[in-house]
C-alpha cells in the first residue's frame, strides 16, 4: 500500500490527489515526521558511506557526468523523495569530490567537525533569515555576538569598547557575506565610498557615481594597490566598483611572496603625482597561491602615512590569530581599517561563510540603506548594512565552533597543520625528483617534479627547460586527478627562485585527518605517475 | 564515564587530551558516529517542537535575547557539543521567528516541505564548492541542469538550443547566487560591461573603469531606469556598480503599482537627449512592497526599440510561470536579457537561493574572470562568470525541489496561494474595519485598519486624517508582531487610491498550511488589538 502523504506516483494521477500529497510534503503531521525520519537515515548512511570513502574521487569521466545531466524540461508530475535519492546516491554523490579525504590535500576545502552536518539540518528547519529582525528574531543578537568574538580576535579592543558596540544596533563589528569574495567586494565598496565621500555641493560617490566623483575631486581616475599575488577577487571588485580592473595595481613581489616595500612606496608617489585617487591598499595574509603573508606592519605603516584605507585580505590566514606559536606572522594585522576571515576555510565551517571585520563600528555607515518594506532605519535589522539582501542563518555554524572548539582548540588545528606542511616541505627537499619552490611561510606548500633530463641541469634551467618542467607537471597533476587516490592542485607562480611563470604542484594542509603517512603517500604516487605513458618525457 | 572522544570537560585539561579529543570530532570512527547520530536526534527534537508551535514569535523582548549574548571573548577553553545545543535551545531556537508558522503572513518567507532539512545535512555533508569541477565534480553537471530547466520554465528555446548549452562550457544559461539582491547586481553588472564595452583604442568600462568609459563614448554619466517600486537592492547596484543611486531612476506608477508607459518613454528621450546613459530598463514582475507587475510586453518592446537591456527582476513573481491558469500575468519575461528568481520565495526552498537566468548564454562573457590557482581558462568551473567565489551547492535544493515537485506541483502551490490571497482580499472588503489599499495582482495584500472616527470621513480623508491613520497602523502593527500569535508586516505605500505616502498592513500568503480561518484569525486579532491601550487613538 503506497504511504498516504509521500509523493509516489507511477501513473497520472488527478489534481486533488495531489494536492492532498503536497500538504503532506508541509504539514507537521506524524506521518511527515516518519518520512521525514526515514529520509533522513537514508541521508546520514549516505553520507558516512560517502565520508568513509578516502579516496579524493572516483575515475568517471566528466563527459560521462554531464551525459547523466542532460534532460532539461522540469518534470511535469511530482516524483517521490526517496527515489530521486536513489537517483541522485547513484549519480551526484557517489561522485562527488571528496574534499575531506586525507589525501585531496589540493585546494581550501578543510575536513568538517561532525556537529555541522546536524546543524546545517538545524540552520535549514528553522530558516531564519537575518537581514531583518522580524524574520530572525534571536538569531539578530547571535551573529552580532559570534562577529564580536572575531572582531575581538582580531583588533582586541577593551572591555568597554565590545560591552558598547556588542548589540548596539548603529555599530557593525563586522558583516557576514558568503565568503571572501564578497567580503573583499564589501571592504572596498566601504574604502570607494569612503575616500569619494560628500563634500560642499558634491553629495558623494555612492549617490553620484564615480565619474561625478573623480571630477568634484579633481582625480584623473581610481586606484587600488596591492601586491601581484592577491586574489582574483580584487579583479572583480575593482571591476564591479567602476574603478576598472586595470586600476588595480599591483606591485611585484620578492621571491617569498611578499611585496616590495620599495615598489609600493614609489607607486604611490607616482600615483599622488598623476592625480590618481587611491582607494585602498591591500596586505595579504595568506597568499591563495602560496600562502605568503605580507609585510603588515610595514604597510600599515605606509598606508597611515598616506592616509590610505588599508584593507587585510586574511581569508586564509586569520584563524593563525588563535595560535599562540605563529599569531606574530600576523603583526600588523590590527591596523588595518577591515579585514576578510573566511569560515569555510581554516574555521573548518562549511563552504559559504564568509566575513568583513571593520575597525571602526562606524565605518559600514557609508553603504547603508534602507527601505520602508524591510529594514527601517533606526532598527535592528542587519541587512541596513550589507551587500547581501535575505540571507541563511549561516553564522550560526561560527557561533557553534567559537564555543565548542573555543581558542586552544583552535590554536592546535593550527598549529597541526603548519608542522604538518613543515613536514611535508621536508620530505620534498629529501626527494632527488622534487623541487620545493617557495619556503611555506603557512601551510600551504609550493614545488614540482622534475624529470631526470632536466634533474642534472639544476640549477641551469633555462626558460625553454622550464617551460618543459611545467608541461610535466600539468600532466602529471592530471594524471594523479584522474586516478583518483590523491589530489594536489596545480597554480603557475610568477616568481621564484628556479625561475619566472612555472607551474607548481600546490598542496594546502588543512585536515586534522591528514598524517604523514598520507602525505608521502601522495608524493610516492607522484613519482609512480611520472613513469606513466603520457605524462613521462620519453 | 566520560565519552572518550567527545570534549566534556569540567576542569582545565592538558593540551595533549584537547588534541585527541578534537581528533574525535573530525574522524569517522564508530565511537564519532554514535555521537553524531544522538546530536542529530537531539537537534531533530528541536526542529520538531519549534515547528509544531503555531505561534508566529515568542514574546520576549529584544533587550532580553541581547543582553544572553553580551560575551564577546572567544572560549579559551572547549566546550561539549550537547552542552552547547543545549544553551542554544534555551536562549535562541526558542525564540527565533517562526517563519513557517501558518500566522506569520508578512515576510517572504515561506513554509519548507520536509525534505529540505535532510539535504540541508546533505549539502552541508558533502561540501562542495562549485566555484570549480576539482571541488565539484558530479554538482557542476547538476547545477548546470537545474539551471537549464530554469531557463527552460522563463524562455522555452528549442531542444536543440538546450542540448547545445546544457553542458556547454562556454555557455552561462543562469548564474546561481545567494539570493536577488547578488542576482540583480549579477544582472546589472554584464548590463554595465555589455553597454561601456570596449571600442576603437578603448579597452572597455570593465578594465578601464566607469569614468574612463563614460568619457570614451562621450556621455555625460550613466543611469539605470525603473519604477518607483523597484527592489532597494537596485540602489545598491547603482551605488556598487560606480552608477550612483541617485542615477536610478525611478519612474511613477499607477495607483495599481504599474510603471507608467508613458512617463517611461519621455523619460528614456529625455535621457537620450542630455547624453545619460542608459544601462538598463528594469521590470518588476512581483514588486516587493504589493505585489505588482510591471507591463513588461511594452516594456520589452521600448527597450528593443531603443536598444535598451532589460532586466526583469521576477525574484517573487517568477514560479508564476508554472501556473497555466496565472502564467500569463508575465507575458513579456522571455523577452528579457536577464530574469532574477529566488529559490527561498515561490520555489519553497530555504534561505540563501537566487539566481538569475540569461537569455543569451554568452552574455556572462562580459563579466569572465580567471585565476591560475582556481579558475582557469577553458575549464568547466562555474567560478569563472559569477559574481561570488567559492559558495555552497545551495543548487541541489532547486534540483531536488524540480524533480520533486514537479510542474503540475508547483503550480498547485501558486494557485492556492493566489486563491488564499484574494479570500484575504475579500475578507478585508467585507469588514468596514478594514480598506483594501489595493487590488493585489498577487499573492501580497496590501490594506489598512481605519479607526472609527476616520472611518466615517471615508472616502474624504486629508493628508493629516492619512496621517493619524498611519500612527494608528504602526501601533497595531507593532501590538500584533509582540503578542507574538500572527504577523503580518508594514509598509509605507507611495501611492495609493485612498492617499499618497500612507502606511500598509501587509501579508504575503505563501504557506500551504495557511488556512481560511488562519487568514480570519490574523484579521480578528487585528480588531481586537486596535483596541488596545497604546493602540487605539481614545
Amino acid at each position: 500500500m503506497p504511504t498516504p502523504v509521500n509523493i509516489q506516483y507511477a501513473v497520472e494521477i488527478d489534481g486533488e490527489d495531489i494536492k492532498r500529497r503536497l500538504k503532506g510534503l508541509f504539514s507537521a503531521t506524524d506521518e511527515t515526521r516518519e518520512l521525514e525520519m526515514e529520509l533522513d537515515r537514508k541521508i546520514s548512511d549516505c553520507i558516512q558511506e560517502f565520508l568513509r570513502d578516502e579516496r579524493a574521487s572516483t575515475e568517471i569521466e566528466l563527459a560521462a557526468l554531464a551525459e547523466s545531466a542532460r534532460q532539461s524540461r522540469v518534470p511535469d508530475l511530482p516524483s517521490g523523495v526517496l527515489e530521486y535519492l536513489d537517483d541522485l546516491a547513484e549519480s551526484m554523490i557517489r561522485h562527488s569530490t571528496h574534499t575531506a579525504s586525507p589525501r585531496f590535500i589540493g585546494h581550501m576545502t578543510t575536513a568538517l567537525p561532525y556537529f555541522v552536518r546536524p546543524f546545517g539540518k538545524l540552520i535549514t528547519a528553522l530558516n531564519q533569515n537575518p537581514v531583518k529582525v522580524e524574520t530572525a528574531k534571536s538569531f539578530t543578537a547571535f551573529e552580532r555576538q559570534a562577529l564580536a568574538m572575531m572582531h575581538r580576535l582580531v583588533y582586541d579592543d577593551p572591555d568597554d569598547f565590545y560591552d558598547h558596540h556588542i548589540q548596539q544596533k548603529d555599530s557593525t563589528l563586522g558583516i557576514i557575506t558568503t565568503g571572501g569574495t564578497a567580503a573583499n567586494l564589501t571592504a572596498l565598496w566601504c574604502a570607494r565610498n569612503a575616500s569619494l565621500k560628500a563634500k560642499d555641493q558634491f553629495k558623494g560617490g555612492a549617490s553620484e557615481g564615480v565619474s561625478a566623483a573623480l571630477a568634484a575631486y579633481g582625480d584623473r581616475d581610481a586606484v587600488i594597490i596591492g601586491s601581484s599575488l592577491i586574489h582574483y577577487s580584487f579583479d572583480k571588485a575593482a571591476d564591479l566598483l567602476g574603478i576598472g580592473s586595470n586600476n588595480l595595481i599591483r606591485v611585484p613581489t620578492d621571491e617569498n611572496g611578499r611585496i616590495d616595500l620599495d615598489l609600493l612606496r614609489r607607486t604611490i608617489l607616482r600615483c599622488r603625482k598623476l592625480n590618481r585617487r587611491i582607494i585602498a591598499l591591500i596586505g595579504v595574509a595568506g597568499a591563495t597561491d602560496c600562502g605568503a603573508i605580507d609585510p603588515l606592519v610595514e604597510m600599515a605603516e605606509i598606508a597611515r602615512e598616506h592616509q590610505i584605507y588599508f584593507h587585510v585580505d586574511a581569508a586564509w590566514g586569520g584563524p593563525l590569530l588563535f595560535s599562540r606559536l605563529h599569531k606574530d606572522k600576523l603583526n600588523g594585522i590590527e591596523m588595518a581599517h577591515s579585514v576578510t576571515i573566511d569560515g569555510h576555510k581554516q574555521l573548518y565551517l562549511p563552504m559559504g561563510l564568509g566575513m568583513v571585520l571593520l575597525r571602526d563600528p562606524q565605518s559600514a555607515k557609508v553603504i547603508e540603506r534602507n527601505a520602508q518594506y524591510i529594514i527601517r532605519s533606526g532598527s535592528h535589522d542587519l541587512g541596513k548594512r550589507a551587500l547581501e539582501g535575505s540571507r541563511p542563518a549561516m553564522a550560526l555554524y561560527l557561533h557553534a565552533s567559537l564555543s565548542i572548539f573555543g581558542s586552544r582548540g583552535y590554536e592546535i588545528l593550527i598549529d597541526e597543520s603548519m608542522r604538518m606542511a613543515r613536514f611535508m616541505a621536508d620530505a620534498i627537499r629529501e626527494k632527488p625528483e622534487f623541487q620545493l619552490l617557495m619556503e611555506p611561510q603557512l601551510n600551504i606548500v609550493t614545488y614540482r617534479y622534475v624529470p631526470k633530463p632536466w634533474r642534472e641541469k639544476i640549477p641551469a634551467l633555462d626558460e625553454s627547460d622550464n617551460d618543459a618542467v611545467s608541461r610535466f607537471n600539468i600532466r602529471l597533476q592530471k594524471a594523479q586527478r584522474r586516478e583518483g587516490k590523491g589530489f594536489v592542485s596545480r597554480t603557475r607562480l610568477g616568481r621564484t627562485r628556479f625561475g619566472n611563470s612555472v607551474v607548481a604542484l600546490r598542496a594546502v594542509i588543512a585536515n586534522p585527518l591528514t598524517t604523514e603517512h598520507d602525505i608521502r603517500t601522495v608524493l610516492d604516487d607522484q613519482i609512480r605517475l611520472s613513469a606513466l605513458e603520457g605524462v613521462s618525457c620519453e
